[in-house]
């Protein structure tokens, strides 16, 4: 995918503390970078809702992570997380998550969650994405350029 | 202080992700390793105690840090952990933590917990540091060579 | 200190990765704010001097750091860190650093760094604070409001 | 795969600061165990060659990264992180990495990493792996159980 493929980018700067001896992010660090920019991506969809997106933070978990490192971060480089929806599941959704320096393409991967709920006195299991997320993922991505 | 001062350490090795572009653990980190240190402390005295050593993780909160760096670790350095309480107060306890490498002394720090709780319905307070707990430090300390 | 005796913040939004079981930040990584505050307030340093203040971030060296925990930060929770340079020594300068969250004072603390350098084939040892750096903190600090 | 496939384990606790508030490990720092893991692995093998088994720490880059999350790890747990060659490439080498709590198998996942080297002036390019550690990754893999 291309930075033209994403309607939400979240922007944030490379620490001091994320670049490692070889002088370039360690690579555990784009996971955060992707978890800060889905954050970021929820946070739009919960206010285009009026504040209920119809989930919470703690009933989804990682089921699946991927990355590939096309190049590497720099401290105090500016990058842009791009955020969309790949593919929604009947339990769980694919976000595919890339980041960019400029137009230079670094990163490029996939988070897959899934959502959990519990029955009084039963352990969390999977259940099914709440419809009121379905329709603002719909939306949202609909109107990407 | 010195190694010889303290009856306790904890061993760990620095990991690639905590060395930063001028090769030497990022500072902040150090307090990471405190923390480590410190709960190996508390472990020692709650096996000591035969399991209950009147505290519980949730109810101690920092409320002091302080750190000199006299010498860089690197990575896969082998540091030891030393770890002590230097004060009792009447709701705080005031932990004295050096890290060595060798006879090299990189670190000297200091951290200080204090003891919350809360009755029902109440924000958590201060509260008298458990008796148990007095006693359990009183007889480690003691035995330190 | 307060709000008002701070002319530098650096606002940033705690990530998910930084907040513990207890649903606070955990402790080691407000130094890391600290850091973070630090480049920002180094960066508006460089950009006032057109670009050269006189320093590199290769010969500054972490001395001592301390941190006082009022109230803790939580997930989410937009911060302001101010940052000030409190004293400059011969070799070093010590940074005042305080963390609030709107008017509500969470962390105070202090970095203290040494300025280093090292002739050929020697190793890095103190070396005066650079004049042009100290006209530049003079200049800044002064405009404070 | 299973603990039985892997001839090579590294083992570690849980640190507090790698929980999170849902009480489980936050997912990036998987993939620092698996860092830590493999230059566990690595050792071996370097101590298995005498001190040279042809690589150095700065000419691997990670290409590929891949997690699949089956429970969570939580503070204080024992993690075994086991680690195996599953693929020689040319220019590449594939690690399997899996990491157990006792017979619980908790996560699932690959690290690609490239091998680059670079000619005086030019920028690193990928290099093929060298002969000596292909030799013994063959050896020491051959000898698992």
């Amino acid at each position: 995918m291309a930075r033209k493929d994403f309607s939400f980018f979240h922007t944030l700067r490379v620490r001091w503390a994320e670049a490692d001896m070889q002088g370039v992010v360690f690579n555990a660090h784009y996971l955060t970078f992707f978890d800060v920019g889905l954050t970021e991506y929820l946070r739009v969809l919960q206010e285009r809702a009026g504040g209920d997106a119809g989930l919470t933070g703690d009933d989804l978990y990682v089921a699946h992570a991927e990355l590939d490192y096309h190049a590497s971060a720099r401290f105090d480089d500016v990058l842009d997380v791009g955020v969309r929806v790949e593919r929604l599941g009947r339990t769980s959704v694919s976000f595919r998550i890339e980041i960019f320096r400029g137009e230079e393409h670094l990163i490029s991967g996939q988070l897959v969650y899934v959502f959990t709920g519990h029955a009084d006195g039963e352990d969390p299991r999977p259940m099914p994405v709440p419809d009121r997320f379905r329709e603002l993922v719909a939306e949202f991505e609909a109107v990407a350029p």
